[in-house]
């Protein structure tokens, strides 16, 4: 027994000194996202039904599911003997590529496209100019759509063709538009043969220019951007469409009113027809509108989606290959998000799955699409599961065992599947599951990079919304060295609106690593995810509509308030700190929990909601006129006289999302009403501070906290 | 003995109960310009020998310098009735006015220029439009010269003319240039006949557009700004001459290079000639020429001033009465400002004042210019009286007795001087001095508003500079509980850079109530004018010459040596605060000497001299081409990496003297560097925060030093 004792304690002494690294704040800032980040398989995907790929030590590499076998396929010398032979640039690190078919592979170097075959290691390569932009390879015809300044190109062995030919720069073509709301990414969308493209056409001459300043030049110089905000004339979008046998450039006939948004092009499977999902400016009425693609004539509306307060579409439609009159597609119209089936001969619509859980993710059918993968939330809100759901009984079943955050990947016969996840106290894990019988076999497994280091205590739990009913989840992080006797002070790190969701069950529950940095200085980090955030349904995400800022601080004092039945918190000494909407909430609990809040940090806030982008601020907003009292309950211009504690502001002087004026006009509110507020400004960046000068923010943050609250 | 006792100790408590109050911020902030400021006579000026007037509770009053009689001239109420009767509208104050002899005032109401009879109460006016700016009067003759948008016209009863017609808007007509630099502070010139008019006209279509950005409105607007930094291209300046007879409109022939400075204009009594002191672009060269008015032709250069540091003439020329072929002019050619006169036919010059000293104004000469009158420095650097002069004897005689500040009006006659005065413990007195035998009336005494206030003791003293040689003025105040056992952290207040004293034998010796409110809070206030500051002499200001902050640091060190000497002082706790070129002190102060200054404010600084204007910047810098090496040592961002202690830059957004890229720059720098460092911005104000936000800019700067002090 004395003996066990000892060893024990030998056991405990070596935990300890193994344990005993101290995160500094250079490894929470810049750490997690680089020498502290797990190391997870570099380009791993599937090359044909027996072997998956991935890039090791700059080689590609290729292993047989079956044996587990290891082949290389291809080192970076050989790549580069091969690039060099055909006269272009040596790269430096193996590039991002992308399968045609399993023998070839095509990626970018310097200007060129480059296809090479891994059998002969032979290079053919397409050329584009060094300024282009917005690359998009369409495989089957070799052929790459590109921009250039305002313009559309494409090139091919053929050699080049301009698409487009506006001289006013401030028409765009085959670029992103609507601001990348709605799920848009890209401007350019080929059709299934190649033979077509469609692009975005925007007109941005009918909105106002927007002074941004670079102050970092010898004198400083003006740089234009087009922003249009909230209740303002926004640009006007139209899709074109170009075949290139005829060499016709046709516009879809979208007409009138023009303030309407095109989103989540789709090219029917025979090319005739493209979808346009069209919702109107005020963001509740959703068509889902099939446009002749030589004509641009305008063939029917298959599908309408009204909400009385917003529809976002977010996901284009997908042709069934098994009936070419058949596609799917998802909507929240049954409040969460779903997939569905819609016949383009009788518009019938069938739902496919089904429950208070949202899908999160098609990954696609078997071969005569009896069964639909997909990723969920159907175990919990803060869980990813992959899903397989027969779609004539409905029968679902998981495919991912344990809990925590799946990703998955189908092998293209889909009887395997490549799952990527991340769990509480698993960095990264890499299964490969056996869809038939479920048999999983880790195939890589990340380090943990922390384990030598000192953290805290970090829990997932619920609570109740300001509703009484709703479930909000919870994280709460303590120091290492917790003594449930004392007293601590808490920061919360706050969002809180749309498209976000901060408690996931990933590795370390998805806490930035800043809050366990905060947590070794003596505080509580505690975040919420209040109504408003994504993932949880449309109700939940939408309680927030034309009031913003209103249910979830409601929501945030739910925390606040379980936070102060705990006997260990300093109830005097609350802090908060957001950025970007997060900053917006730092603001609401700032100014409208004066007597709660000691200190506040607020990055890029929106300070005033007309202050802010269109397209975003209209879909929770709608316009100023039409929602007066809401904007005005909304704007921390109002509030500003109820500032009590020590408030600090930064902005990004470039910010081009949440433009400068948001803070400097909360400083002469405050300035106006001789209340003192802080401030802070990174010159040269955007709407985040990326890169080193993180750690300069973060220290500012830091530093803030600790010297006042 | 017990008795005195006694009366001796009511009298200190009866003292100490008086002056219970202290200072609050807001006194020392806004009351100090406004409602305790010690009031003075508004608008005392001699009506003729024998009478003064003054505005007394808005009545303009006449008093008799024999028998002190006062008789009321004119009510606001005669006035308004006066004006409404030629339907002027009322104004709400006794206006600022003018006398045209003696029974005659002028001044301007709403959009008119106004004369009024004092005797019958007559009132005759000139419209001028309300957008005017730059108003002009010719008493001769009754006209108005002004600018309109970039344009000059004239106007008088016989109604308006356009003078020039430029539609280029960077084509300016009418108005000061060289950014007011060289004395310049207005752009017209009536010739004595009033028939002539001369005006600058500027070019500023070379020089490039500076962004500055208003934050305020709905969607932040721009608002470009000329603004040539030192080493670009700056605007043209020609001198133009309207003849009214002849209408025809001449400019001078001044020449190439066209970057010259065209400054100090006069006329020559007969009014065929005007002068212009110009100075060559690299401002060491100055040539007095003389213009022929009708032809623009050069006629000679009168005068010539070279230094091989900088010539800086700041006075036009003045025409002798008695003598109309001499004129008299203010040079520090001997190294300090003196009075020289010169003769046009020989070009003789003879200097009338002399001596280590300088003159500060002219006042004016008797009939026959036998006597000049003027005030000096002559008793102290930090004093000023008013002299006479006998102009053949040289001998001197001083006019003001009493040690301190002096500033005198002469009476039309030159028999009486009314001498404004403050000094140490003087808020403000007005003496009526008669000129023969010294004999001195107090005619006026300011109440003192600050002697129920609790203040610390005010001392000047003088050190040497770090030339071991020359004196430097200093100042302390002390706590007014001040106890010489115990230690205090120091406050410097530092400007040290040209055409500014900040130590002066005036009211509480020039201190900025600021300074009495820290040393309430338990600190020392301190300030020495370093070498480069006025008043001193040529040499003593010149010393900066192409090194700017070296001499002034080494200066502003030997008065921290001073401080370090006393046993009083806690070394470790030094901050430092200015503002402008005080900002750019503060920089070099917390920079260089990181040892020693622990917390710093620097207000709207300067940072690196090429990004500051090209008049004042090149005159102590040259070009940035010709003096790189001063330019890289006088550059704050190669010091940056230097700082140790507690920073805080302010900026206003609007500054258009010191534009913001030069904190934006410095932050940018720091972030670099991974060196915190504190930002706050005014958003509405130009280059120094003014009115009521002063008070928020004062507790901004106060809460900084006593959270890190």
């Amino acid at each position: 027994m004395k003996q066990i004792l000892i060893l024990l304690s030998l056991f405990l002494v070596l935990t300890t000194a193994h344990a005993q690294l101290t995160l500094s704040l250079k490894d929470a800032t810049l750490g997690s996202g680089s020498y502290l980040r797990p190391e997870m398989p570099s380009q791993l995907k599937w090359k044909d039904n027996e072997h998956y790929v991935m890039v090791k030590k700059n080689t590609l590499v290729e292993v047989d599911i079956k044996t587990d076998k290891q082949t290389d396929l291809l080192s970076l010398a050989e790549l580069n003997t091969a690039l060099t032979a055909k006269e272009i640039k040596e790269t430096k690190a193996f590039p991002a590529f992308t399968f045609i078919g399993e023998s070839q592979i095509w990626f970018y170097a310097s200007d060129k496209l480059v296809i090479l075959n891994l059998k002969d290691k032979s290079v053919s390569s397409i050329d584009h100019v060094k300024e282009a932009g917005n690359e998009d390879f369409n495989i089957e015809t070799n052929t790459i759509a590109y921009t250039l300044k305002n313009n559309l190109y494409i090139s091919s062995n053929q050699g080049n063709e301009q698409i487009t030919n506006d001289s006013n720069p401030h028409i765009i073509n085959g670029t992103s538009v609507h601001r990348n709301e709605f799920g848009i990414s890209k401007g350019t969308f080929w059709s299934p043969s190649g033979n077509q493209l469609a692009f975005y056409h925007m007109d941005e001459t009918m909105v106002g220019d927007y002074p941004l300043v670079d102050f970092m030049a010898r004198e400083a110089e003006l740089n234009n951007v087009k922003y249009p905000m909230a209740g303002m004339t926004s640009h006007e979008v139209k899709l074109g469409i170009y075949n290139r046998s005829s060499k016709q450039l046709v516009y879809m006939k979208t007409g009138e009113p023009k303030d309407h948004y095109l989103t989540n092009i789709s090219w029917s499977p025979d090319e005739k027809s493209i979808f346009i999902a069209e919702l109107n400016c005020a963001q509740n009425h959703l068509k889902l509108n099939q446009y002749d693609a030589s004509s641009g004539n305008l063939i029917e509306t298959v599908l309408e989606e009204k909400d009385e307060k917003y529809v976002e579409p977010s996901h284009p439609i997908l042709f069934s290959k098994a009936d070419p009159s058949k596609f799917y597609f998802q909507s929240n119209r049954d409040g969460f998000n779903h997939v569905y089936s819609c016949s383009l001969n009788n518009g019938q619509l069938t739902q496919i799955t089904n429950g208070d859980w949202e899908v999160t993710e098609l990954l696609g059918f078997d071969k005569d699409e009896k069964q639909l993968f997909f990723e969920a939330t159907k175990e919990s809100p803060i869980e990813r599961h992959v899903y397989l759901i027969n779609v004539q009984s409905g029968k679902t079943s998981r495919l991912t065992e344990k809990s925590g955050t799946h990703s998955g990947i189908l092998s293209p016969d889909k009887k395997n599947l490549i799952d990527y996840w991340t769990s509480t106290s698993v960095p990264g894990i890499v299964d490969l599951i056996a869809i038939k019988d479920g048999h999983t076999k880790t195939i890589y497994e990340a380090p943990n990079t922390l384990k030598d280091y000192q953290l805290g205590e970090n829990s997932v739990f619920t609570i109740k919304a300001a509703d009484n009913t709703t479930d909000l989840y919870c994280r709460m992080i303590k120091p290492s060295n917790f003594d449930p006797t004392k007293k601590y002070p808490v920061i919360v790190y706050v969002y809180g609106g749309p498209h976000a969701q901060l408690v996931n069950k990933t590795w370390h529950n998805d806490a930035r690593w800043w809050q366990y940095y905060m947590a070794e200085k003596g505080y509580i980090a505690f975040t919420v995810d209040s109504r408003g955030s994504t993932n949880r349904g449309k109700a939940f995400e939408n309680a927030i509509h034309r009031q913003l800022g209103v249910v979830e601080t409601a929501d945030q004092m739910k925390g606040i308030e379980y936070l102060k039945s705990l006997p260990f918190i300093d109830t005097d000494r609350i802090g908060v700190h957001g950025w970007s909407y997060g900053g917006f909430m730092t603001l609401n609990l700032m100014l409208k929990q004066p007597e709660t809040f000691k200190v506040g940090v607020a990055g890029g806030p929106v300070v005033d909601w007309s202050m802010y982008e269109v397209m975003y601020g209209e879909r929770y907003m709608d316009t100023p006129e039409e929602n007066p009292e809401g904007y005005k309950n909304s704007n921390m211009l109002n509030y500003a006289d109820k500032l009590q504690g020590k408030l600090m502001l930064i902005h990004g002087v470039q910010d081009q999302t949440v433009v400068m004026q948001h803070s400097i006009q909360f400083l002469k509110k405050c300035i106006d009403l001789n209340k003192q507020v802080d401030f802070f400004v990174y010159p040269t960046h955007e709407h985040n501070v990326r890169g080193n000068d993180r750690l300069h923010l973060m220290e500012k943050i830091t530093n803030y906290f600790l010297e006042n609250l």
